[in-house]
């Protein structure tokens, strides 16, 4: 199996069902973001579900791991990422549950066709602001800001790929709630849970999941606090869980 | 002073300047959600102040102890809270200070004047439902139902009285957060902070306290949780800060 491995790519164990994921430690690896996300995410048994910007592929991974979804399709712009997103679903023999296509998010409604799935997740770039970097062209660059495809971008074409009543699953910083809510009202998704993720019980937060249901009425329920660390170094109970660590 | 307390009323302690406030048990009295909007709403030295819906007088009686703000304004449409929160401004001396107006929020902003104050308050009423009330009329109702004011009408009423750049401060059920946003946008109001006040840190919260920005610029920021009790019957430290009590 180790022929799917290319230089300096790395395996790393996803504790759960034996899966491994292969990830360059130069470019962009998975972060506690995508694991959060995955635990968040609500996918029934026979669900189709379509992952934006999947990278190297971690949640349709994890996901088809957790839940009974009967499929699970990744869309990535960066043909590197999605091909490791392509070796790391061999590697793990998903291939009849798990598509890797490689494409441009604000052409997914035209590539998968409307109203064509029941759950869509996302952890797009966070950052607007790409002053100053010093590769645009960098894998990493791409994953984290806002060059390749906008928020707006991202929510369109979630409403649009989701049948009537489906469910979108994002994540993205808390000084962004604002726009988000706004964003998903537009193309009627309407946000329907959202649960804050603090470092510290102490500190302010620095993610926001959300799920949103197309055509949904307007009722928004705010989880308990997903408090991270207990102390520095060590975990909450529940994110040992979601990770699938022992303590 | 007594003759200012009329029959079945009774005095409160507010613990903080020695200030106390007229309620009347049967009708509508202050919660914990005034007091935590006293503790996060922000006024400066000089500003003006209006609080809308202002029931017993609460909020401006907090804000003039624990600001250096120039005056307060209590707007109330029921004579009686309008009467008893006047009666509360004289027992505690602060004629000059703290004006109580009977009036409606829909007028407010004809009331006061546009762009006439820096900041603006208010706790207005959370529940939309008013199926199967049995006394509409009942000040406890008006005051926790949107009987005679609507979330839109408080909004737009705080925009309208707020100068440019002028400061709001909210407190709401959390499973209106959507609205909310999307009222205040619609009124450039832009949500600048926001906070989450949990019962315990693993419930759901139970109220959201935001601040808006005449004007601003889209950026919130979410602050660390406002966890309530330790456990059952025993505040956490900031609760009793913010009471002013000694635990």
């Amino acid at each position: 199996m180790n022929n799917l491995l290319q230089e300096d790519e790395r395996l790393d164990d996803l504790q759960i069902n034996g899966y491994q994921i292969i990830q360059h430690p130069d470019k962009f690896c998975f972060g506690m973001d995508a694991v959060l996300l995955s635990g968040f995410a609500s996918v029934k048994e026979g669900e189709r579900v379509l992952d934006l910007g999947t990278g190297t592929g971690i949640l349709p991974i994890l996901l088809e791991a957790k839940t009974e979804g009967k499929h699970f399709t990744g869309l990535e712009i960066q043909p590197e990422s999605a091909d490791m997103a392509r070796r790391s679903v061999m590697f793990n023999h998903l291939e009849e549950k798990i598509d890797i296509i490689e494409g441009d998010i604000k052409n997914a409604s035209e590539i998968f066709g409307k109203a064509s799935m029941d759950v869509v997740t996302s952890n797009p770039p966070y950052m607007t602001n790409h002053h100053g970097l010093k590769n645009p062209n960098d894998a990493k660059a791409i994953a984290r800001h806002e060059l390749l495809c906008t928020l707006d971008d991202v929510v369109r074409e979630t409403a649009a790929v989701l049948r009537q009543r489906g469910r979108c699953y994002f994540v993205h910083r808390p000084s962004r709630i604002v726009e988000i809510f706004e964003a998903m009202r537009k193309y009627k998704l309407e946000p329907k849970r959202m649960r804050l993720v603090y470092p510290y019980v102490d500190k302010e937060p620095n993610m926001v999941l959300i799920e949103g249901v197309r055509g949904g009425g307007a009722q928004l329920t705010v989880e308990a606090p997903l408090i991270v660390y207990k102390e520095p170094g060590q975990y909450t109970d529940e994110i040992y869980e979601i990770y699938g660590l022992d303590k």
